[in-house]
């Protein structure tokens, strides 16, 4: 789907305004700049320029649209969706301000699930041919391609995302997209652009696998592995086995293909050397259905 | 209890098939061959022979018999389960096939917890004599000795877990099982044979500490420590202080009891020497009731 | 608030006793000694004296007060808190005690979030200004400033915090505090004292970045920065760069201000220099409203 796209969708409004969207259909749109008719029963928003947000309808309508796969991360503007979308407590009853509920609860029948500018992505879009094993860790906003499997110790934040199958049981930061039969082992962390200091997105090609509890401030080719419980950020410096034992810093080998990030255990010297044999996932436990 | 046992239970059917039971009583079975019948209301289940998965009833009640205490990790046959179960939603409407939710979600009154072929545990069985911090991070057919408190961080997958008393806030895998007195902490992660290349199901020995964000590819025996932040893979080139220095992999050191492994500091080699003092729990926050 | 403090709250109760309690309203008390006063439908608790726990009524009021910002961690006596409170299931009908549950489950309707000592947080107080994004990571008697953000992989113990605006991705345990600015990155570890060995409590001063996956076992003073994937521990042994390479123990440095933490990537020392520059929040991201 491209743009001009025109959506419906059914609101959720209090007397302050806009808490959230449930977009229910989408086709081409035939006007020639972005606009939204809201009452109080129905929205029609159309998205014909991606520009950085300016209004709530907007944000959700991006966010629905890279969770039902019709844009990838990176392929639409979110700038300044932090300051668009409210803090919302997400409820057995529906979304709530938290200005509403502050301080000591009366209501022992609520249940608040979490109190987040974004809510759980199956709140409101199920892709189909996927697991996720504790929904609170996958947020509207992510593109989980056919396949994927997060399991409970997964996380995908919003704009960021797999392309499928893949198995992911480590953290997927906002912007990061995963390729194809890429692994994150358990723990596993990709460092993101929102605080940290990194600030280049970073992605993994495919056939990599992340060690349990390793992390990457680079970006991955294909056929990488970071060995369990090492992290690369952008400024290690990584010994090279296959080139006389050169020192570079890591971030020259972002995006390289077939190398495997080990530290040495008799020597600390963090190690890259091309790989032999490639990663292979376990075609039963990558089944989803 | 031994096999044969015959179990019944209460099924959740849609027009597709089984989705899940409830299995509510069990004892000895009469019969010579693997069986079950079904109705709507009950189904009854005849589990003779240990055999890799071949339908769903049987499935379902070797995930209770574990969680249940009737039978520990690796003691029953689960290959096959990731073909038998279905992928489901898990809600609170019950069980869903994910195929009728697909794509945006119309019911806001509709919670889904997760998208697995595993639900999570206290959604079926409770024994007794245990703390689960966060009940969606231990899945049905885990096995939680009497004494185990699994924290926030903690995660117990299906065919894994405690003997107990046991704090655990890291993560056990399947076919894991960790023995009384020891304590997983926070972050620490047992590798698995599912995904990642292990091939060889560890386990953890009595009074073991894995220390924060630690992991281990081998099995420990009793009495051993791994420092924080250390991940020992079998392949780790491991430095022996009370041999003379020699090094050898750390799959050699499997299984051996009253070793700390960690990593020297000052020269970044991994280490083991034998341990002086034993690990002890802290008995005011082991306690269950 | 300070004591003498009079709290009236509404009981959760069976027929063996109190399992919770709502606290709606503080002031100062006139009383000369701890003491409560329970019916059926009300409660009204004294604080006088601050001392180990006794009962129930005090152990809740105590963790009210710390969630609604009326004391900071370790300014209450919480000790025999584990031995005081009673574990319970926290579902969606209320509190129930795990021995009603014991078994095998029939009542499909019963969802049951966690079995513990202490419920979620915004169960029972929501603290204006935060956000929680998985509300089952956050105790009752943590205390969260203003401007505090936990994300999905941040966990909060009771008695422990952040003096806001944080953003939290890591572990907060029991006794630790978090000073204004400063970051935990994803899966970060501070260690407790509750379990694992630790025996002083730690803090983090203003404008600390613990690099995702990296831990400590000391306090930071302010403007320390922890490299991505580095544990340190009261034993690791560090080289100090600005000081003629000498080596102390990491306990030697807790506390003090402006020190960066790293392993050098081609030794395997982990060593610690004087900080050029102080890390900086992302303002929009730290935005909670």
């Amino acid at each position: 789907m491209k743009l001009p796209i025109e959506a419906k969708g059914i609101p959720s409004l209090d007397e302050k305004g806009l808490l959230s969207i449930r977009y229910q259909s989408f086709k081409q749109s035939n006007k020639t700049a972005n606009e939204f008719v809201l009452d109080e029963k129905s929205i029609t928003t159309h998205l014909v320029k991606d520009e950085a947000l300016e209004d709530i309808p907007t944000a959700w309508l991006k966010l629905h649209l890279l969770s039902l796969r019709y844009f990838k991360p990176n392929e639409l503007n979110l700038d300044n969706i932090f300051s668009v979308l409210p803090n919302l407590a997400w409820t057995n009853k529906g979304p709530i301000r938290p200005e509403k509920l502050k301080g000591p609860l009366i209501d022992e029948s609520l249940q608040i699930h979490s109190l987040d500018k974004f809510p759980p992505m199956t709140n409101f879009v199920i892709p189909d041919g996927v697991r996720i094993a504790d929904t609170s860790r996958v947020r509207l906003g992510a593109y989980l391609g056919k396949g994927t499997t997060i399991m409970h110790e997964g996380f995908v934040n919003y704009n960021a995302g797999t392309e499928g199958p893949n198995m992911i049981e480590g953290r997927i930061s906002a912007g990061v997209f995963i390729k194809k039969d890429s692994d994150l082992g358990g723990g596993s962390s990709t460092m993101g652009t929102l605080s940290g200091g990194n600030k280049e997105v970073i992605s993994v090609g495919e056939r990599c696998l992340l060690g349990a509890n390793s992390g990457i401030g680079i970006s991955l080719g294909n056929d990488c592995t970071v060995e369990a419980g090492l992290y690369i950020t952008a400024g290690t410096k990584i010994t090279l086995l296959n080139e006389g034992n050169n020192i570079i810093k890591a971030r020259e080998l972002s995006g390289k293909n077939g190398i495997l990030y080990f530290r040495d255990s008799t020597t600390g010297k963090v190690c890259a050397k091309t790989k032999e044999g490639e990663f292979q996932l376990n075609d039963a436990l990558h089944e989803n259905n």
